[in-house]
């Protein structure tokens, strides 16, 4: 596992954004030849989606978290042999406009069913001639069964294919300015991580710590959180997705930070488990174990991407997450490591690859970029989650651990 | 327009939470026997659906915003004649049963369809006797068409019936516990924006404007945001849903805030738009006329609100918005007010009513709690758009605005 600083990593630089923003620019064609050709092997027309991600990836328009449920139609998108489409109210239209520039932009409001044919009928096919679509994929993850019906019912004689996961696969394989900006929310995680460690210590409450770590993150490079910081004291560290609470964090205890930031759009995700005054023989045993697990997988990682040529084709998601899993099981704690190893992250929190035993067993995508986060919660008690992202890229004879900031027990509040 | 203040309203005070909370579980048999009732109705034996708001209004369990993605199963719910099922993943299992004590939880993973003829088997259809669900209602508007296909797929014989909005309408009419924390969100929302206004002066940055704003939200009272705080200046605020850029604030300009504060789960939205110095002709002209569309609404529904018995059954939403938009029409903006005038909001930002001209027009729920927000945008030049909630409430003879930041003209960094 080398822990080399990817080019033009750390946090982001004034110069950094138009620079990321210039190559997802060049990039767009290139992913949607990527998409069309996917379209063009399962014999569909055009593509129809709706998930926030996707179509800040194939367009450029950007909404934020959770704005998908405000925005109604804006960002509806349809991909065609010769043309995208995004849909905007009158709210979102002079944005998408300017951040969709190879996009028609239309002004739409609740009647996407109404305007539907026509709108099929003036796109050419994909690897066709002439306009009209008779056959569009329909991202069947994020278009609900009542757009789905609406839709259907507005053109009888047009076919809907459910498509899942199309761009998630296309999405899973990153370019190096995509690598550059996860790199660089890992690096603002870790150094305000870094500035939080005077103040944990016992007597402060889990909501004082996140509330500092989130304004640590949002005043010093993150433009938004990657998502709401999980601080967990003592028991409630056993809760892998607690929320902070009013409980004041007591000497002798763990406190567990999993959190992340976003820069120009991509994320990050870490988390450490801290040690407040003395740790507990127990705790230490765990956190011991824990860490020899998510070793056992980097080593995998690691020793697969720098092997000779072609050694990473065999290489599944589910043997990454069962060289951590039988270090915990050895140790008997199997049972109380419920989730899944870990999972991609890009311009969302979770994406493809999923890393688990109970996710699909998959190749992994390269390059690429996930977590690896292991842990280990006695219910009632205790918990100890240590999660890293890293870079996976054979091609390149790389895998890369893009999380700085330190792994080794570390006692705070003495 | 009476504007008394609630009773319990003002910011939150440490014992409210609790007070709140016993409400909600004194309230959740009441709400299932409203959508026992509705499920009855359309002759449907059980209901599904996966949309965080109503799932916590439901049963108690409550993810944050956008935690949906990646809390999987977790919150999948089912309701029968005489049980809640909830579904939670290992990391939310625990959460899960502290929060829906009434509600038989299981431990799920990304299994449902394989689940899912077992668990239909196991429950007793509404208004029936003995086990085994035939018609489910499935919220077609939070279920993925993809969802919907694997669960027609693993029980071919249950016939699975789209129901769309049947949580939204229920949601719609408020109790009073939920009443009290949106004017508590009101509150922290008003003050926030007092105590920011020594800093709204020419030089400072819409993004430095927000975090500020944020910040004060989030350590006075706000548990989160309703949703990303925005601020608008000068041209910009022809945005109506732009993000704060690193755009300076100019003297002669006007500052548009659209915010929110999130107080036991319930939100507030509030807009005003501030001007930085000297206003000019134009920008003040925009405002009085803004501020009296808003007025011409907040008449209509006072009028009708405590009108003699019976008055407010003709009050339909579109002619709620039609009251502002008139005034707007009458000066020649009728094509730069391009929303909506309202929305509901509660556990959502955007919830039921949708009052505006291309919404489906409905009379308006009782009691209910909806925004006010007509506005002007000069596209490329200025905004002006000003944003109060009211309760409506004929049944007790009440119509009163929730905002209590004056709506005056406020000149600011003079």
């Amino acid at each position: 596992m080398t822990d080399l600083p990817l080019a033009g990593s750390g946090p982001p630089k004034p110069e950094d954004v138009p620079r990321w923003l210039d190559a997802d620019a060049l990039a767009r064609p290139v992913r949607l030849d990527r998409l069309r050709a996917r379209l063009a092997a399962a014999g569909v027309d055009a593509w129809f989606g709706t998930r926030r991600e996707d179509i800040r990836y194939l367009t450029g328009f950007s909404l934020a978290e959770g704005e998908e449920k405000v925005a109604g139609v804006s960002g509806q998108t349809l991909v065609s042999d010769d043309e995208m489409v995004v849909l905007a109210d009158s709210r979102y239209h002079a944005q998408a406009r300017e951040e969709a520039p190879e996009a028609r932009v239309e002004e739409a409001y609740g009647d996407l069913p109404e305007r539907w044919p026509a709108l099929l009928a003036s796109l050419r096919p994909i690897g066709g001639s002439g306009a009209g679509v008779r056959r569009v994929a329909v991202d069947a993850t994020s278009v609900s069964h009542g757009t789905w019906e609406q839709l259907q019912a507005a053109a009888p004689d047009v076919e809907l294919v459910p498509a899942e996961d199309w761009l998630a696969a296309l999405r899973a394989v990153k370019e190096p300015a995509e690598m550059e900006r996860i790199a660089a929310a890992c690096a603002v995680a870790d150094q305000a991580l870094q500035r939080l460690l005077p103040s944990v210590r016992a007597g402060v409450t889990e909501r004082e710590l996140a509330l500092d770590l989130e304004w640590s993150l949002r005043t010093h490079g993150a433009e938004a959180l990657a998502f709401d910081v999980t601080c967990l004291s003592g028991p409630r560290a056993a809760l892998p997705h607690g929320s902070p609470s009013d409980r004041t964090v007591r000497s002798g205890e763990v406190v567990l930070f999993d959190f992340g930031a976003q820069v120009c759009g991509y994320r990050s995700d870490m988390t450490r488990t801290l040690f407040v005054g003395e740790p507990t023989a127990r705790d230490l045993t765990l956190y011991r174990l824990v860490a020899e697990a998510q070793e056992a997988a980097f080593a995998l990682l690691a020793a697969t991407a720098t092997a000779e040529e072609g050694g990473y084709e065999v290489l599944t998601t589910r043997m990454v997450d069962q060289a951590a899993r039988s270090v915990i099981e050895q140790a008997g704690h199997g049972e109380r490591f419920g989730h899944g190893l870990g999972h991609g992250i890009g311009l969302a929190t979770h994406e493809a690859p999923a890393i688990g035993r109970r996710a699909p067993d998959r190749m992994l995508p390269a390059p690429t970029v996930f977590s690896v986060e292991p842990g280990i919660y006695l219910d009632g008690t205790t918990g100890v989650r240590i999660e890293d992202l890293v870079v996976f890229d054979p091609d390149a004879r790389r895998c890369e651990r893009l999380t700085g900031f330190p792994r080794d027990v570390t006692v705070v509040g003495a």
